[in-house]
Formats: C-alpha cells, structure tokens, sequence
C-alpha cells in the first residue's frame, strides 16, 4: 500500500499517459532508433518542498519496467536551487515519451506541497492545522490530497463518503440543525463524525446542542471566531474556513480554532519550475 | 460534436464525479429527501471570462438527464463580479451531489481563459498569437486546450502524435537538424509539420535549410529573437517559447515571432471565484 | 443521487449483465421476434422484507430506457407470500434477458434486508444497533450495505478509508495502543474516528486512555462485555463483535453495549424467493 | 490458462480491490512503517472443501509481485479444523491491505465447494451429476462456476449464449415446443445443444419428437420424473430442477435423472470460516 | 436484445469512435457552426448483400440520440447499384464526425454478407450449410457473426466456451482419441457439444466410438471425405474444412458433409462500396 | 515507446483476448494439464511481407509473462513459403488459448503490409508515395496504419484530429474554398497542415490561393491530375485519391502527384496465410 497503489490514482495516470500519447510519439519514434539508451537527471530550478518522486518512479515503471530510477530526495524534503532531485536511466525512447507527464505531475504536486508547507510554517507553534478542501484539480484529487500531507498539512474527507458536512440547504430541509444532526446520525457509519457549518453564534450554539463533532466557522471574521472558539471550549473541533488563502493565517491560528481548511491550497497553485535533463548514448 | 463528446473528456468527468461521490453522499441522502426539488444560480464573484458553462450542463446531465440548465452567458463572455453565469433547477439531491465537481471544473477552466485572454490582450495589435504548451494538468488536457481557445488563444499539439517538435536530442541522436528534419519526414503523415527547436543562429539556419515548417526559439533574449526573425524572413513560422509566462509579453510579440507559447497559461492557474447558491423547494 | 447511482453499484450492474449476456441471448434471439411486447410480474414466494425494487427499474431501464416498470412495494416493506411485488412492460426480449440478471439482485439482496429485519427485531427495545462489516460478497458491497439499511440496520465503514480500525497488528508495530492511535490521529482527516480492536480489560483501560472514540469488543463473553460496558461509561462507542451471527443477540445487547456487528448478514446469505410470471403478446 | 486468467475473473478482483480499498487504508498507512514485512497463516476454523488457494496467491501478486505465497493444499482437498491452508509473506502493508478481500473470496468459494460436496456425496453411486444454475451472485459467477467443480459438481451453461434453454414464453411465442426447436436450431451454432424445460409428460413427448438434446423437469414430484425417464429411455438428457435444494437428493437420484440441477448452491452460501493470523517483523 | 446490445458489440463501437475522433474533429469543429443541420443518404455503389443498417441508426443514436435516422432496406436484403439504404438526418457536425465510422462497419459487414450468400448460393440445395471459424478480425467477431447470419451462413462457436473442439495436441496429451473426449465429457458445461479433428479413417472411426457429437474433416481431399461421410452415416455432425474459400463448395458439399467452416469469409474480406453524401442547411 | 505500447493497441489485444476466451477455454482445460509445456513454430505457407512478429511476442507476454519468443525475422523482411517466422515456448494452456488470437492479428497486418509493399514496388522509381485513409477496420486502425509503413507506405492523418481536410460539405457551409480555410487556420494547432479536397481546376486554382497545404484530387482522371499537377507547380502537396485500388498504380504515379491514398489497402485485405504448429511435453 503505497500512495500510488490507489485505484484513483492508476486512472489519473493512465489517463494522463493516454492524453499525451495518443497515437504515438512520432518524433521520438522517427528519430530515435529502438535500441539507445538514455540517462536523465531531475533538478529544482528554484527552492521548493519537492513531491511525486515515488510517483515519478512509478510511471516510468508503469510504462517500461526496465526502467532504473535513483532518487537522491525523498518527498517533503526542502530543496535548492540546482539540487539534482533523481537520476534516471532506461531505452531512450521510454524516457522521452514519459517525460512531459511525470513532469506535468510533479511540477504541480511541488507546487501544492511548497504552498502548503508556506501555510504550515506561518501558524508554527499554534495549534491550528492547516487543511485542505474539496475544491482540488478534477482527477487529480487523490494525488494532491497526498501532496497536502507531504507539505505538513492535513486533509479534510477524501469525498462525499468520508465525513457528514452538514451546510444551509441540509439544514433548511431539515428543519434545523439540531434535526439535521439527528438524521444523519441515524444513518451513517458510527465510524464518521459529522461536521455542521455556522455562520452565527447561534447556529454555534444549536449545532454545540446537538452535539456536533465538528463545527465550521464559515467567512467570519477574526474577532468573531475567538467568540465562538471559547463558547465552545473543547465541546467540538472547530475550524476556521472561507477565503483563507487570502488572510493571514498566524491571526486566524491566533483564534484558537483547531482546523484552517484552504481551496486555494489546490485550487490556485503555481507549478514548482523542474526540469529533465536527458543524456543520449 | 460539442467540445465535450471528446472522449478524453467524458472519461475526465467520470473521473473526477467518482472520485467525489465515493460510495456515496452521506449528507444529502441523510438529510434531504429524495422527492425534493431545488433550483441553483451560479453567480460571478469576481471579473473573469467564464469558460465551462455548456460543460456545467453536460456534467448535470450526464449525471441525471432531467435537470434544466439556462445559462445566460456564452463560454467566452467577459463576467463582471455579480453576474448571474446560470440558472439550474432539478432533483435536490443531483444538484447538491454535483455541485462541488461542476464548480471545480468551472472555476479552472474559467481561471485560464481568464488569464489567456490577458495575455492575448497584451500583444493586441501584433501578429503574435498566444498559444499554450504540453505543460497542462494530467488528465484536463483536453479541457484546458478548450479553455486557452475560449480566451481568445490558440493551440499547440494536442499530444506527442499531432505534430513533430524535434529538439536537442533527437538532434543528437539523429546526427544533426537537416538528418533529424529528414528522418521525420519520410516516417510521419503528410498532414503534420515539423518544428525544430533551436537556441543559436547557427542552428536557426541549419533548421531553415533543412525545410523545418516551423521553428522555436528557445529561451532567447528578445533581441536575438529579432534578429531570427529577420534572417527567417518568413520561411518558417516563429515560435518564442521558455518561460514565456514571467516575460513582457508586448516586447517578445514586437521581436516579430508569430507565435509565443506560455506553458503557465496551464501550469500555474488561479481558479476563478465562482458560487453556486441553491434553494430547496 | 438515489443509491444506484453511486458508481460502484453501476460496475456491478454492468458486470452482472456481461457476465450473463455473454455473446449474446442465443434462445431468445431464435425464438422470440424482434417486435414482440412482453408484461411481467414480480410475485414474493414468501415472507421477506423485499430489496431492490428501484434497482430492478434502473436494470431494466439502462438495457433498454422503454420500460414501463410499477412497483407496488417500497424497499423494506415486509411481504407476505404471494405479495406482487411490482410489474414490468416492455420489449419482449429485453424482459427475458435482464430477467435472471434482475432477479439474482432483488433475491440475494431481500435475503440480506429479511435476515437484518430480524437481528433488528431481536434486540428491539435495546439501545443496540445491528450494523454490519467488510465481510461482504465480493463486487457487490455497496448493494449490501444497502441493503443492511433497508433492512434496519447500520453501517460500519464503507471501505479502507471511510474510518480507522487499529487491531493487533497495528498495535503491535506502533508500540502499544496509545502510541497507534497517536500515529493515526496525526493523519488522518479529522472528520474521521478512531477505532481500536481489545481483547482484555487492560486493553479497554488503555484505549479509553487514548481517547479512542469506538471501542471493538472482539469476541469476549457476555459478562465480561457487561463489565467493560461500565468501565467504558460513555467514554466511547462500544462495538460486540466476533462470531455475533451465532449468539443470542437479546443477551449481547443487554450488555450495554452500542453496536452489534454481525459478518454473517452478508458472508452468509439465504435467497429470497421471489418468482417473474411474463406474459408475450 | 489458469481459471483466474479469465477477464470476467480479473474484473471482479478489481471491483472487489477497489471497493474495499477506496482512497487508501489509513488505518495501515498511519500506523505501519513502508518497510515493514510480515508473514501470515490461513488457517480453517471448520471442516471444509477449500477452494480460492491459488486465487489468493493471484491477488496478492497482482497487488504486489514481490508476495511469496505457499499453499499447503490444493483447491478440493477436504480440510479439518485447525489445518495450515497456506503461509503468505511480503510487504506488511500489502498483506493487512489485502487480507479482507482475499478472504471474503476464499470464505465464499469454500462455502460454495463444501455445500456441492455434501450433495454430491448425497448421491454417490448414482449416475447423477450434481449441477450449478444462473441464480450466482451478481459479478461472481465465473468463480462461483468454478466452486462448484471444485467441490465435484458440473457446470451448467455458463451464460446466456453458451446452450439454449427454451421455456414456456418461448414455446408459447414460437407456437409450440417443436417449433421452438426448430427455430433455434436453424439460427445456433452446432455446437451448442438444445434444452427444452417441460412440465407434463405430453410436454416432454413434443421434446422428445423435436428432438430436444436435453430436457428439463420443471418441478415434478419425483414418481412423475421416473416416469419420464422410462418414457425418454435415453433419447435425451434428462435434468431434475425446481427448488432441489430443499429435496432429499439421493431420492430425486433414484428416478434416473442424469442432471440435478441445484440453484441454492450458489444463492444461498453459507461463508466457509477462515482466519488469516500475521506477524509482522 | 437487439445484436447490438451484445457488450462485446458496444466495445467496439466505442474503441472505432474513439480512435478516429481523437482529441476531436478540428475540421469539422472550425468549418461547421454548432447549429447547422444535416441530411445525408447512404448508397449503394455496387451490387450486395447489406448488413449494417440497425447499427449505423445505433452508433449514430450513441454519439447523439437525437439522430433520426429512416432504413430504406432491412439487413439481408439484395441491393442494386444505386440503391439508396437508408437517410439519416440531425445536427451536421454529429453527423459528419460519425461518417466514417459508420460506413467503415458497414462497408466491411456488407462485405462479409455478400461473400456468405454467395458461398450460401452455391450449395443451394444440398444439405450442407455455410459456416464461419473463429479466424475473424480481432475485436469485431461478434458483429462479423452477425454479418455471417445475415448472409445466410451459421456459425461455428463463438468462442473457446462455447463448444469443444480437441485437436492433434489435445489428443497426443490425453492419449489417445477415446480419452479425450472422457477428459472433455467429465467437465464440460452438458449444454454443450464436443468436436474432434481428424485426418485419417483411422481417427474418425476412434471419433465415432468416443461418440464425439461432430467429427472435423480437416483438409481432406472430397473422395476421401464421401467416404467418411458413408462411415458416419449420421452418428455424428460431419463438418469439411481447411481452405475451404479456395475450393469449388459445390463439390465439397456434394460429399454429403453437413458444415463446410470457411476462414476467408472473415479473414479475407472486399469491403462493400457504399458512399454516404450529404445536405447541410 | 514500442508500437504496441500505444493504448489503442493495448484496448485492441485486450478486445481480441476477451472475445476469443469468452468464460475459458474448455477444451485446453479439460485436456491439458496445467504443468505441460509446449513449443511452437510459426511458418510461412505463402510469400508475404511479414507484419505483427514483435505484436505477437508482446500478446504472449501480455497473457503470460513466462513465456519465451525467439524470432527469426523481423516485421517488413520479404519471406519465402516455408519460412520459420518464429518460435514460442511456454505453458502448453498459455500458447494454446492465445494460439489464434495472436493468428488473426498476424495473418492480418501480414495480408497489409504484402498489399502496400505490391503498391509501392508498382510506383518505384517516381516520387509517389503510397498512402492509406480513414477507411480502416474499427479498432484496429493503429495496427493497420503501422503495417502500411511495415510495407514500405507512409501514413495520411491518424484521425480527425490530426490534420485538417476540408470538403465539399465544410466549403459549402464556410462559403467557398478559401472561407473554409481561414476558418481553420485561425482554431487550428500551427502543427497541423491545412488539406482541401478538390474535383475541379477551378477549385484547385481556389485552393491555392487559400495556401491549402495539401490538395486532394478526388476522383479526376490521369490527364486532368497531370494538369492540376503542372497548375501547382510545387506550391502545395498533391494527393491522388478515389478508387486508386483499382487503378494503374504507375500511371497514376506518372501525372505527378505526391501522394497515392488507397482505402483499399487496409479495408479490403487477403490475410496472409501463416501456421502455428506445437509440440507438447
């Protein structure tokens, strides 16, 4: 079980692989003889918290598993500029067409990871964690949660299954959210916990009544959310949420919630700048 | 044909509504009951160029066939902040289960139409046509490549089979340009061109001679570019390319290249800020 | 989003009709003309609390969307012999080749909703809930825990991820049970709880130290149960487990303790009988 | 050729896989180390016909190449309580990762191979053939078929396409039994035999003319199936069928029947008990 | 049940889709706007045997359900030079991006179809029917078969399940002729046939003992094959192949052998020449 | 990057397999004890060029990894009838149920690769090039296109996506010839080339005002291509195309044209006859 070992994952791969190969890579194909052989090194071209060197293993194994990849880094790891991050040696012609995918994926999952970490390191020393959403890349989900944790963060449930999230709508049709509650603890697994998002203190105040695990403070500002973390007092998981990619972190941490969970961890990153450098012989 | 019957999309949104549904939606089939209906409006939060909104549809529709979408924009309008995108009215349960995965794709793709056509506004009144790269997110290739035309750019190869991009190891390898550009030739479809990616005037030549159809000039500093530009004369289209995405744009389109393609325009996105609100009859 | 249309139950549709088509229905074929309309009823040859109605009409209409299909029950109503459960119209040939397909769901599933209904109806009275485990028919689990609901009972985790289960093993690498549920606390999303798997009372006391929020009682007597029951007073969720579809329920649940999970509701499953009458005109 | 290399067989181990799996066992992933190995012992906690060895070895390989499994028994081999079945080692995670899904399988196909066995014994030292039907678990038939040979029984046909079963709607349809035949026999490829289900003995007098392969007794008590059988005297290939699950098979045998055919070996499976003990080092 | 709803039929469909849209039909996309409508008609361009038509309607419907699409002619029917098959009418890039696929089945089904009911004329009233082999086009057997019903052939097994065939190698392992079909008769489905190959007097009449339900004349010269049609004399299905596309079927049937299996139908096949134009308003 | 490591080849063998072991090969298993080994010998029994050898080794593989392909030729090599093309040793069960998978797609590209190396021998000397089209057989396009380069021909575009081909249909509804090309050249990748079909010397003289890149003349007779030959004078590639499989090679090839697209090549094909013969220890 390894994070690649996912089912998830192996489709966004194959799909990935499949987008970029279509009908075949014709330069390499007509300029490349079957039988060279080449060496390629990964290097950061700038600092970041590097991700995805397993994974790049991985799909180049996928493709050719004769392929031989010998990382120097190990995921979460903070690099420099220049740093040679892998080495990798196989047929030529293996190399070249896998290259722009396991580039493509781990420029990105860099990215998340070196965002994520930024984010760690600003509320350091606080208790609050930093958190993602489901607000990531479509496909790809599996593999930027898991780029999350590689920066130091954590993750909010994986998808609609894996945690109850109780918002206006669920509440309105309800008729309440100590109602709202009440129906999905008679019906999920006593496995997950359920979560009810608040906009008031008294929305706080009935989702603490109806023993909500988790409460989500959402958009509120600063000042508002201390008031509701010492109403609750360790009575629920708090967590700050909306539009935190925008604000500063350390004054929400300073909040006392437990959770800041942040789209913009996903939703809006900046490919860490990686390249491959390929000797042919 | 509609962008979305690519196949490579439908399996991106299978994709991605499987990875978010899991084994199911715990909090709306706890909480709302099956008969209810709801209506939704997708609503502009900030100015961009909205890229997605037939997809919106489809994704609905795909998922259950008898939602009602009216959109009241077109892929390609520029939004001001507040503007009704779409309405949506269906099952309350299909809408909020779709919900998150909907906006996921809508506010990416609307994210780099955005930032295309600022780009494309940049050199508005030169010959240089913005263009993206193979450096897209694994697996939305396809949407993104529509998202770029949406914003008023136009596309490089969609994969490594629609079109011949030789660079410097198949050069290597091949034993110069001119054998490399000859190699291609005699293997690949006559309806493809060959480019030829080159960093010296030397080897900007070499690439004319050997009839290459169009040539990238790689990393070089404006003023070289223009000085290819001139010795091309055009014999060849022009493409300036590396790290196009951090360069003033209207300097590289005046050195006289036909096209400047930007791999940040894929790799480095802010997604759009996109709601949707529901309500639940 | 009703419970088939959770992508796991759509593999399993379409595998059991590949599976059961094969190269096609060669009798039907032969005999039965193309324009024939057949009429169908679905009748309980005995008492059973009936599941699978709506996934028959879903079967039926994702092989063909022409058929007219009529319940007169609801899933979890109980039926007496004779009971006609629904009717079916439509295309003659698709009736009699989606029939088996149709009735190895709605047959195996009822079996599994009749032998929860009665768990349930044991411990009636008692705060305990009968849940069920991942001792699931391969391929057809998301059906089955359906169908456990249906029935009246709970779900335990849906899979891997939907919650965390530290048993021996676990407990025996981390370095006893406070140091394991540490590790998983650390990872895990938050909206997630932590299960811990006990065998003695020393094991209980140090699991409820580790603030585990359900404690598995694996296979202990009755009154030992009773005895951790009260150690436990509220600090978390108590779970019976081991061998539970061989005891007296009644008893186990007057221990005290919350859950009751029970493998054989889905590792051991009798067949409904349940008969589909057409008529060809 | 193994019965697992089957692509209906490779289906279901990857729906049973990812279903199980989900997003990720966080439970292991948390708590043990990537470089933990582990070894593990099946081991039969009844008397049983066991059947899914090599399947198990399949599946974990297919999850991990690197497992070493060794079997001490071989599918059909009558085990007692407390006996080794086979010893597995590998990698800690891929053994606590697979070990449900593994068992589910061999719990199931042993229930399966044991219940044939005990009807097969039933009617030792008759000609009768004890016979499986399509009333299999939903995705599971290839490998249920496969129980049942395991377990001494024969198949019956494996689909829809593999052997014509004409009944009373395609009698009615074609307008008469020897009609039927006709038509099917003019459309089928002649390899495949023709069954024709009767219920009175003018039916199986119209069998016999048309010159039915096989034909099946629909419910009959079991002095009007001897009858048959002297009536046919070996002009067909006689087969008992109707709720033969709950008949004293030796007596059914006695009227001379060639094929028992049993629906509840499949439908209604009581899970055969294993236990997979690790130690992980 | 229409034959293409077998789901071997839907792979293909989809694989032959996929593979000639690719990342999409720029062509199409950049010339036609998105609201232009389309009528076309298909025609025949030489005399044939058409087979085709309910599929072309269904690839169509797939790709876009609000096709309509009106046959002219029926599968089967003899079609002049200019016939017109068939109209077909809707949105006109739906229709242009499906052209090609549709008449590349066509084309190649028709082809089968007219080459069957010419080998089909020329046995004309013998007793001998025309029959296809496994030794069809990879991926496109189950509509190839079709295609040889249409025609007015049957078919011989649809695949190694359904039916026995035993060959040299399976008679050289088990020993012997006599042992095994024992070894086949033991395990195989009751529903099914089994087949030997012989080339020799010898082994026919091995083949008769072991009561093989049909007996192979593989590449026997006609005398030799009278001879052994004498021989059997009706105990067992008499079937002539080996290059049977290259002899003169009137003589070979004239035998009195009851099958002659003919690889080329299949393997080598002269595509139907049918044009389909096009009235784009 | 291996031909067959394209994923529409990998869909492709996958199809085949699956179709041809149906639910398992029932003669080989019931005759063929899982440990027996084999080897076999692939020969020629007719002239060919051979196509599919690499192919075969890799399905062999595919379905068992153990097994060993030592070839005596390589794809393109003329053989002789009698050639030993190569031989294959493994698992007896391996190589018999692959035996005629592996058959149908040799014998196919074999039967293409002979017909285009015929072509191109008949245009020797001139500067034509033999070409295919879209006319393939569905599912196999990627196969059939890599045997025409096996035979010495070169490939017109993979699918509709790669490369432009402006009809009659695009030129109405654009509004004339050069309408329809502005219209693509303005959405299309700059990799692709621009190709127009034309029936006329005015549409030619259109055409190349528009810059087409390529100019198909369909269906002209040899004088009127030698004038649209002399018209172009080298201003854009001309293609030859309509019925050319019927039609004098050479003197087509003497009007001047660039390029000889024949449908034939890949929808009308003689299978090249080729035998697998086994020896079993």
């Amino acid at each position: 079980m390894f994070y690649y070992d996912n089912p998830l994952v192996d489709s966004i791969i194959n799909l990935a692989l499949n987008e970029d190969i279509g009908s075949g890579d014709i330069t390499t194909v007509s300029t490349i003889p079957v039988d060279k052989s080449a060496t390629g090194k990964f290097i950061a071209k700038e600092e970041m918290v590097i991700c995805g060197i397993d994974l790049a293993d991985h799909i180049f194994k996928k493709f050719d598993s004769s392929v031989i990849f010998t990382p120097h880094f190990k995921d979460g790891n903070a690099l420099q500029k220049g740093d040679v991050i892998a080495e990798v040696e196989g047929n030529a012609r293996t190399l070249l067409v896998c290259e722009r995918t396991v580039l493509n994926f781990m420029q990105h999952l860099s990215g998340i990871a070196s965002k994520t970490a930024k984010a760690v390191k600003s509320v350091e020393g606080t208790k609050a964690k930093i958190t993602d959403t489901r607000k990531t890349t479509p496909g790809v989900r599996a593999l930027e949660k898991y780029a999350i944790r590689v920066g130091g963060g954590t993750n909010h449930r994986f998808n609609l299954a894996s945690g109850v999230l109780i918002k206006d709508n669920h509440i309105a049709v309800s008729g309440g959210i100590k109602k709202a509650v009440e129906n999905a603890r008679k019906m999920i697994p006593h496995t997950l916990k359920i979560e009810v998002e608040v906009e008031t203190i008294e929305q706080l105040m009935e989702a603490l009544e109806a023993k909500a695990d988790i409460i989500m403070l959402d958009n509120m500002p600063n000042d508002l959310m201390s008031e509701c973390v010492k109403i609750a007092s360790g009575r629920a998981i708090i967590e700050a949420s909306g539009n935190m990619g925008e604000k500063d972190l350390r004054e929400v941490a300073a909040t006392g919630v437990d959770i800041i969970s942040i789209g913009a961890l996903t939703h809006s990153v900046k490919a860490a700048d990686i390249s491959l450098k390929f000797k042919i012989s």
